[in-house]
């Protein structure tokens, strides 16, 4: 044993105790006849002090040695401290050196080992080891470590059964964005690295294990974005013999224990809205809701007049921006040339002071009277002080862009206070979607997801009108986990392959072993993932997953720190029967 | 919900409720008026009855069409049985059924889904989804999702933190066993698969973590022995600031909390042994100490006579079989036969019997006397009515054959008792181990164990000599955790790496970030893993560990129901810039 404490536990119920430390040289102060230590370990920081006239000579000698990050254990008596420091729960003593061994030295590390560091993202990456001595990232990473296991006795007492599935699994010819893996044992063939457990959890269903879970690492070789992981965690879960509501009352109250355990916040049962009252009223599906600012259509109300921009436009719709008629026009302009930006992409924006007195001031004045601007501040909801601003256009490119505004607003107002937390529901998904670049229909979730049954009809007729048995669950703006209830037949899974446009060979070759299982009794069963990194992040109050992952990739899908991907020897690759290209 | 309860919790408590039940049609009896069915679920099997004239004539009919497996959900009331079963929990009860759905067909399933099935372990693995439904397997999932949970449990609650470390890792030109995946964003570069998250957690160390565990697959693309598998799962731990003894402490500790908690069985405190006594007692670094018949060296007694073949030999070894004096000639010749054989490679065998009236026979009373033959018994500690084995030949290779027959009796006197636990730890393994074939040493646990401080000076001229801190705990003949003590100064790393054939670049190369990260402040730190799957079986009293495992692999490293590895198309393969050889 190398300590009798920790660096975070001392405290004045403690003075008089002879105590052993280790840890971290975090900083020292040398005042010639006294000199002062902070030592850091993952529990706290104690003060330690060498006195020239109560140390003995050889151990004030050597403390004047310590540098940055050196590595020490320490005897002494814990005594009271002269200047208390109330900030920190070790305050009120300090540790009366007697003995000191250097158990490591240290080089002056590349950055400050600080909450507040001097290092960027960078240096910080390719030197994690010492990031993660930092209070932010080291917490993010407790912090994780705590809700990985609410949520494993949330289900485990639940009778949720976790089971690990293999990651060396099949690639499939869809798989564009599978990592693969080629066998040395099989020549010439791969396996795939999972971007889900999706067949394997159906399969266990149909395998009568009917609560199954797993915190699982899933993997994607896709062109990162700013917040993403090629390998990232997901909180997958199944149950068979359940419907719809089922899950949706399971897992929110999962959510709702987190949110109790881990936060001390208590939420309502959450909201439930459909994808499409969330495309209307939010202009995207997953809406922020902890603030209001709906839209309001105003077609009705905006279409009668001269003015040819609205009535050529397809929708036109506006949102009220809470106390915020006190805009300057530079101001507003500042937010017009926001919105036309390429990544938002309108083409211009309309605006409408409500002034305290309840009257209106627009930017299209010309053509709209009181009465009019008065309907639209009714359809937006808005209030004597707010600011209405509206947009026009084709109605899904209006609509994210509106969207888009909505959250610029909401984080200038401060609206987005982290340490509130409004989830939601967001249900009744399309099943399909078209996508313009192949010409046909794409599963919106995955092609295992059940269409509504009272939506099959539509399938030959109107395929984009058909609703799937899908939800989301959405926390502050962002999706924290999405399922379905899934196809259990295999009759409706064929069908569901040949609107997808798979042949029946293709089908046979990618999920035979599915549709096999489905023809020996598979019971009804749905399920939903959580992205596990982003849901710590969100708990954790934080935009970002990065420090909630104890090794990042960057952007490149690079490890930095131990310079990973990186070139393999020949001998390698022939016994693997590739070669480079 | 498609149920209000489950087929294994009705009793008597439950009479005349009404209740719903969904699950599987284990099999019906058809009496004509009378018609019974098993209902099974994943938590037991429900009776139900269907009776002419009692049920409602269309559900009396339908209950006649239900097929093996076929999905249902009843509605009924619950009755007492007549012929109550009391080897079920359920069997005080039946379900008198008024309403029935079938919720989905079966086909006849390829084998009974019965605890003894007449299914043969290949086609039970094509078809692992109707495999889990059987009892063995499913509680075995069961089971081992419990033994996780114990040990997330236990070692939390010692501030211990999971922190998953990263998949795609660094491949290392040693790392023949690596499985690879090549990067569609960084041409002609590869991942690899981690073999163990070994540089990981010790980064973690010095990153101030202090500790770490993770459950967590790893990756060995070797030739797959009978029970091994190309991905496994390991409990993977690591703590800072503390030596051997605290290690052992600890994980001792969980050890007994698993053994306790999962089995009932209190264990003594682990004993400890030397790999060297190891070795010279039971002829292998994981002994069964569930029996005796400890080796008994037998050169001083043995090599005084005119018997040339154990004078000539390097050691003379044997062991006493409990109650074996009784076997006949055709048993010992057969013994002797098995001995010969190539996998144990013994030339010859010696025997002892100790009869009852305390005088000996031997295979051998040409060469000596009854008094020699005592102390033979004395040595290897036979008593009357053993009998006494003894090989002879080059040490090494005869210890491990009469490990083998060792081994081999115990099975057949039935010693081997999978009800009884006997753990221990082996220590001070050698740091070194030649290897012939590349006139080298390699690292017996890895290049980052530390060797015995005391030893140090024996690597420059005694390599083999030299003692690691490392050590292993061993269950019922089997290893299931193994660790050290690490190198934590950047001197002794590089040192180590030199005497390990290390050229400093290659060093550099492959663990520069190691090398680097120790120069920051690395404490002293260890750890070790065991393996989940060998643990989980040993617990559950198998042998094998392919049932502790929801998908496993054969021999192959074939998925044989998903049918992977499987070749990939050439635009994927051009994505990644490789091509097949």
């Amino acid at each position: 044993m190398y300590r009798s404490h920790n660096c975070g536990e001392l405290n004045s119920s403690h003075i008089n105790t002879e105590v052993t430390l280790a840890g971290w040289v975090q900083k020292s102060r040398d005042k010639g006849f006294m000199n002062w230590v902070d030592l850091r370990d993952r529990y706290g920081i104690t003060q330690l002090i060498f006195d020239e006239s109560r140390s003995e000579k050889s151990v004030f000698e050597k403390a004047k040695t310590l540098g940055r990050e050196f590595v020490i254990q320490v005897k002494g008596m814990v005594i009271e401290r002269e200047a208390k420091n109330k900030n920190i729960p070790t305050g009120e003593i300090e540790i009366l050196v007697t003995e000191m061994t250097i158990l490591n030295e240290a080089i002056t590390p590349p950055f400050t080992i600080e909450d507040e560091t001097d290092g960027g993202e960078d240096i910080r990456m390719k030197y994690r080891y010492l990031d993660i001595r930092r209070n932010p990232v080291k917490n993010s990473l407790l912090f994780r470590h705590k809700v990985a296991m609410e949520v494993r006795k949330y289900l485990s007492d639940l009778d949720f059964c976790e089971v690990e599935t293999p990651y060396l699994i099949k690639s499939t010819p869809e798989g564009a964005r599978d990592f693969v893996v080629p066998s040395r044992m099989n020549e010439g063939q791969f396996y795939a690295l999972p971007q889900s457990p999706q067949t394997f959890k159906q399969l266990l269903m149909v395998g009568g294990m009917d609560k199954y879970f797993q915190i699982v690492k899933c993997f994607r070789d896709e062109d990162l974005r700013a917040d993403r992981q090629p390998e990232f965690t997901q909180i997958d879960c199944e149950m068979a013999f359940v419907d719809q509501e089922d899950i949706l009352n399971i897992f929110e109250g999962l959510t709702r224990h987190l949110l109790l355990e881990i936060k001390g916040i208590e939420v309502d049962k959450f909201p439930r809205i459909t994808y499409d009252y969330a495309i209307k009223t939010y202009g995207n599906d997953k809406p922020d809701i902890r603030f209001d600012m709906k839209f309001g259509e105003l077609n009705e109300v905006a279409q009668h007049k001269e003015f040819p921009v609205f009535n050529a436009a397809e929708l036109v719709v506006g949102i009220a921006a809470p106390n915020c008629a006190t805009y300057t026009r530079k101001e507003i302009d500042a937010l017009i040339d926001w919105v036309k930006r390429p990544q938002v992409g309108a083409s211009g924006m309309v605006y409408v002071k409500c002034e305290a007195d309840g009257s209106y001031k627009s930017s299209v004045d010309k053509f709209y009277d009181q009465e009019d601007l008065a309907k639209w501040a009714k359809a937006t909801n808005a209030k004597a002080g707010d600011m209405i601003f509206v947009l026009s256009g084709p109605a899904d490119k209006t609509r994210s862009a509106l969207s888009a505004l909505r959250m610029e607003l909401a984080t200038r107002l401060g609206l987005r206070n982290p340490a509130v937390f409004a989830p939601l529901w967001v249900v009744d998904f399309p099943l399909l979607e078209f996508d313009e670049e192949s010409g046909r229909y794409h599963a919106m979730h995955h092609p295992f997801t059940s269409p509504k049954p009272e939506d099959m009809a539509l399938l030959e007729t109107d395929p984009g009108k058909v609703r799937a048995n899908a939800y989301d669950m959405v926390l502050n703006g962002n999706e924290i986990g999405g399922g379905s209830i899934r196809i259990h037949d295999k009759k409706t899974q064929e069908l569901m392959f040949k609107y997808l446009g798979f042949t029946e060979e293709e089908a046979r070759n990618q999920f035979g072993f599915l549709m096999d299982a489905f023809q020996y009794g598979a019971p009804p069963h749905g399920g939903l993932a959580f992205g596990l990194d982003r849901l710590v992040a969100i708990l954790g109050g934080q935009e970002t997953i990065r420090d909630f992952i104890a090794f990042p990739k960057n952007n490149s899908g690079r490890d930095v720190m131990i310079d990973a991907p990186s070139a393999i020897d020949e001998k390698q690759l022939n016994e693997l029967h590739i070669k480079l290209k």
